[in-house]
């Protein structure tokens, strides 16, 4: 019974030339949800720009790397931003549709905000020894966890191949 | 002398909201010219993208990256792709402007075609122990030297400051 429960994280699609509309981007360490939560903490945590060419600097190698446009939540991560890659949606907790089984998505989350404090937000779990998984604050307070592995910020859906799909706007769940 | 021969490298200036004209956008591996052909030979060769997000994966970790406009002759690099951070343009062996000493620029090389095959072509060579250098095909020939480490492919301005210089087209130099 969540239908129509406020859903406090941002979910946008992606749009074809995905950065073809930011001014600015980011650039975030990526995890596959299959890492788990050695993969989530293993992730640099520091990354900065330097000089006028936005050359992305980390605190230690890595090898998996996403643009995003510098959406306000992304814009707004510090050190522990990351992004988890997961093969489909259905990972999302507040699935009702099908394409939650076709479309892989992102979700970008704050590893600094591991504390779970609103029953309405989102946050990466470990899945008992599985992949990460995405739960709903409630979820995790009544079975008595009180920390995750990050605050979900927003989630990303693909960009649709369709052009006439692409005037649709962000959808907020 | 050289002021009116033909160089065959393109130098753009990248503008403010670097890839807000790009429909596609090229995620390379960054050395720093002070760190020599030791750093050129270990960033990361293969990188290629995965998914419908673009994510970029790397054969290997590397801290250093930056995200470029998909501009022809960046596009068209395959796994040498590498691009070196100088600190101001008198890398460059046509310098004639006193921009040359005022502004940092990105050479981006490619590492797979290492021979000195064009007069008229320019190469990243290794600076006797010291930086990396920038030189001229037929300087290169003149002093028997047949190999480099990498063919430059295109030189990277950074963005102008003022709003009214962001018409003026790339320069081909």
């Amino acid at each position: 019974g969540e239908i129509g429960e406020e859903v406090r994280v941002p979910v946008v699609r992606l749009k074809i030339g995905e950065v073809a509309e930011a001014s600015t981007v980011a650039v975030l360490p990526v995890c596959k949800a299959g890492e788990r939560d050695k993969g989530l903490e293993e992730a640099p945590r520091e990354c900065w720009t330097e000089g006028e060419f936005g050359v992305v600097v980390a605190e230690k190698g890595w090898a998996r790397w996403v643009v995003l446009p510098a959406w306000e939540p992304v814009a707004g991560l510090g050190k522990g931003g990351v992004v988890v890659s997961f093969s489909d949606a259905r990972v999302l907790p507040w699935r009702t549709n099908r394409w939650y089984k076709e479309e892989a998505i992102l979700v970008v989350a704050d590893r600094d905000r591991k504390e779970v404090s609103v029953d309405n937000g989102f946050y990466l779990v470990g899945g008992d020894g599985g992949d990460l998984k995405v739960e709903r604050g409630s979820a995790l307070k009544e079975t008595g966890v009180e920390e995750s592995l990050g605050t979900v910020v927003l989630v990303v859906r693909p960009p649709k191949d369709a052009v006439d799909d692409q005037l649709s706007d962000e959808d907020w769940e």
